[in-house]
């Protein structure tokens, strides 16, 4: 028994926000029987990821030792911490729990990639345990963002581990359980060994704010407001997606919720009994009829999406609805970096539509899920665990996540992605490294992230494509000239002739000089018809293309 | 005289922030004698322009009519006010009035572009004024976040324009001139005709800040510092460079310069006189022999910028400095919408070295250089201009400050790039549309915006890139089987058998089916290739690549 360990081992989530997996295990060096919590993706950006349709943790380690996977338990349902259930299942194949809202939302991911949803079972809250292996674990209601979002409580036979998931301290979370201080209190009351932490908002100085505090201010600005008012948010954000329905009811007006986002999640809210109380709702088509000042849309994209709703009412129509001078659109959410140009660009587009945009920067009409440094200095207090691992953040959130832990005597350290930590001691301790990384689903293909495919489209898209041809016959001799085609690149440059031309011409001159040898080569022939292309082009245009260079040969 | 007018036509800045290029007229319809405020560009990024080098305004107009125009002047030096000087004065040929910093950056722009320097003529602010055809344009200082900022002040005969360029209402600017209420009331005591103003911050609720007040603050926090300590700011923003080169001097600290362009800008603010006592600066060689606790780096690349020397730090070493744990980063500076990811990047690789970092969520160690809310008012009322015309600034920007001085009752309007205003009448009145756009300087070479050219490259980013290659003989036979290339796709997709195989397959089936009529027409012949292509990718992998056919005729 005295060989036996507990292990935590993050594959996505820590060193980055986004794509969350966590493995912990308990048993034998190299032989712990394992869990696996939560399995979510992350969003591609043109920067880094053109193309590329979502991103998963690397997740070959733990598919290597599936035979060791005993289960796998979802927080809560956001879509970087469920959203790649689906992709992997199949691959793992251990059965996965999450309370009933998640679970709704988990079965439908299993769905849209063939795989069978009755391996999504639905548990109950704390304290219902399941065992998994050596572990029971137990899903221990939370506030935060999206409805029933729940920390987990690990027990093992070295102690009990509290994975918080995303979480906020909020006692009046308008849909869903409120945190109980008293409730994680006497889950605590016999020691915690580890508080495994959500590290988001630790540098938001100042304690976080109640979901109800938004309620009375949206209320107010659309009462106030004389044509349609347009209100977006995160369609998981159930609690706000009431509130804000609520506050077009209240002021008259008829609810229409637009994007199948925002339908989908206050349907599974409704069928899984998290939701009560929703304003009716119409169908656009119904919308279209009512008068503009007694109408309020739910639309989906606060992030600036093209393909939101949001988005396309910014772009003129949506559902056959357009706004108007006087009308109001309202972001109730906050733009999380990297989407900034994409929300001002719908910004700008309402703006020439004469639309009075309304956003969060005077903090009335949206409030964080995360909890900020005075909300993680209590969980800490409240739990009181023997060290506290930071996760879910970049490097920059962990490191000071931990110092915020060491400053009160407690043990901490900063573990990114792939570092093995042992925690059956008094302190954490780094015991290997795995090897992680991200995959990309490109189209319907996952592909390595350091495959070369992405980088390659990258090399496109700044520096543009030539591809050089050259036909020579059965003697190695050139059948006529070398042929240009570019894709991406400008027609005309510093000669004033056509950049095809005069690459043509460079080439030809190139072949005619080309010894028997280089002819009869292809890698030599290439390799020079590839230099010629791309000096050609830079003295011509200023910039060195990527260059392909077939070469056939009659034979 | 009566068929004269006097009018204002933005080809760049407004709609947008940056590449500022505005023209005021007046004469005849059609024939208005024209001069050009200022002549910027902006900055590409990878999801709208990937590879561009730099981004102008489409001078189209301006070119086709360079006969009527007058003289160029330039307010001041920041990139977006006078980047483009160098690269159109040759198709203008006005002569280009600056004041002495400016002017000394401008002639820069000229030598690096191999333009001849002498045409940028120094002037001297306020009164001197500089004749241009029917104008009378006087530089009026005005402070901002580079040194020598300036309004022009644009007599016509059909009355006084004021057009702000970018400012703030400074009265303690640390360098340069303060702005001085009384000198821009007797500027304005005879009447203004139309006040033309920056319109950046029109949402910054609250009066601006002072310069001065950064100082303190940096102080506190560099004298506190335990090791070395980096700060970046916007090379330009001399004024910030000297508060934080005197910060480190007085914490007994050697200063040291990184990066060229804030060795430059501190040497022109040197040379022109607007920069005294600037602290002794050492080499980086230098710095390599000194205890880092004495050291102070000042370095280029506030927004993350990768080539230049914060991001060079944070990736590991920068002319031999290496940080540590414990030094410090600040950014004093803030973040552009849109470049939050690149920042974010090099506050998480500092965070990996253990350095700590400071930006400026505190509001301690940063100042803008535009005029808030209150400051328009306060302008506005100083001024009091019988029309506002808001310049610099995205739509929203725009509109919200035309909203803003017609609360006031004056006459405003929304004028964006290509809208001509006639100024002559009470209110400013839409006359005309001018075609406007974007020029992107791509390598060496300029293309519209429009071209096709970078469309291409994104969609070669975001689907890749299959070259399809066939031969047919004399006779339009097939010469041997199609030939794939393929670059930015995935090796292999849904039958597990390389994508290149697979398309050759089915474009092979193709070949053999298709009728004679077919092979002996490129275009249909070409057309058929690509659809077979494409739908075989999107089989195989689910997505549809930019796809090139390559026909070659043996004859």
């Amino acid at each position: 028994m005295s060989s036996d360990r507990l292990i935590y081992l993050p594959l996505g989530g820590a060193g980055e926000i986004g794509m969350n997996a966590y493995v912990y295990g308990y048993g034998p060096q190299g032989k712990e029987r394992l869990i696996l919590v939560d399995l979510g993706v992350t969003f591609s950006d043109m920067e880094t990821t053109p193309g590329v349709d979502l991103i998963f943790p690397d997740m070959t380690w733990l598919i290597d030792n599936k035979d060791r996977l005993e289960a796998i338990f979802i927080t809560h349902g956001h879509e970087d911490h469920i959203g790649a259930i689906g992709q992997f299942w199949e691959k793992l194949g251990a059965p996965v729990y999450a309370r009933a809202f998640t679970a709704n939302l988990a079965r439908h991911k299993m769905r849209d990639q063939g795989q069978p949803d009755e391996a999504i079972r639905t548990v109950s809250a704390w304290p219902e345990v399941t065992a998994a292996g050596p572990f029971n674990v137990g899903f221990l209601p939370i506030s935060h963002s999206i409805p029933e979002s729940a920390a987990l409580v690990i027990d093992s036979p070295d102690g009990r581990v509290i994975h918080t998931g995303d979480f906020k301290l909020d006692e009046t979370p308008i849909v869903g359980e409120a945190f109980d201080p008293d409730l994680w209190a006497s889950v605590a009351k016999k020691g915690v060994k580890a508080l495994v932490c959500d590290s988001t908002n630790v540098f938001s100085p100042h304690a976080g704010r109640s979901e109800a505090t938004v309620g009375p201010e949206i209320e107010k600005l659309v009462a106030a407001a004389p044509q349609m008012v347009v209100a977006t948010t995160f369609a998981s954000n159930v609690a706000r997606v009431k509130t804000l329905a609520e506050a077009g009811e209240r002021a008259g007006r008829s609810i229409c919720l637009m994007g199948r986002a925002m339908r989908r999640m206050v349907e599974a809210a409704i069928e899984t009994g998290v939701l009560k109380d929703f304003p009716k709702v119409i169908s656009p088509e119904d919308a279209n009829n009512i008068p503009r000042e007694n109408l309020m849309l739910l639309a989906t994209g606060s992030q600036g999406e093209r393909r939101a709703a949001s988005a396309q009412l910014a772009r003129g129509k949506h559902n056959g609805i357009t706004l108007k001078e006087g009308d109001m659109f309202l972001f109730s959410s906050k733009t999380i970096p990297g989407n900034e140009k994409g929300v001002i660009r719908i910004i700008n587009q309402f703006s020439e539509m004469g639309v009075d945009v309304v956003d969060d920067s005077s903090g009335l009409y949206h409030v964080s899920g995360h909890a900020n440094r005075p909300d993680l200095e209590r969980m800490h207090d409240i739990v009181n665990p023997q060290m506290v691992i930071p996760m879910h953040g970049e490097h920059r959130h962990l490191r000071e996540h931990a110092k915020l832990a060491e400053s009160k005597g407690r043990q901490s350290v900063v573990a990114v992605n792939g570092t093995m930590l042992d925690l059956s001691g008094n302190a954490p301790k780094v015991t290997e490294f795995v090897e992680t990384g991200r995959t990309y689903l490109d189209g319907s293909v996952k592909i390595g992230a350091l495959d070369g495919v992405v980088r390659d489209r990258i090399r496109m898209a700044l520096n543009g494509h030539v591809i050089v041809n050259v036909i020579l016959d059965e003697d190695d001799e050139p059948l006529g000239d070398p042929w240009v085609d570019l894709m991406g690149l400008p027609e005309q440059g510093s000669s004033f002739a056509p950049l095809v031309d005069v690459l043509e011409e460079d080439l030809s001159q190139f072949m005619g000089r080309a010894g028997q040898k280089t002819l009869a080569d292809d890698d030599k022939l290439e390799e020079g018809l590839r230099r010629v292309a791309r000096n050609s082009a830079r003295d011509e245009i200023g910039k060195k293309p990527e260059c392909t260079v077939i070469i056939s040969r009659l034979s």
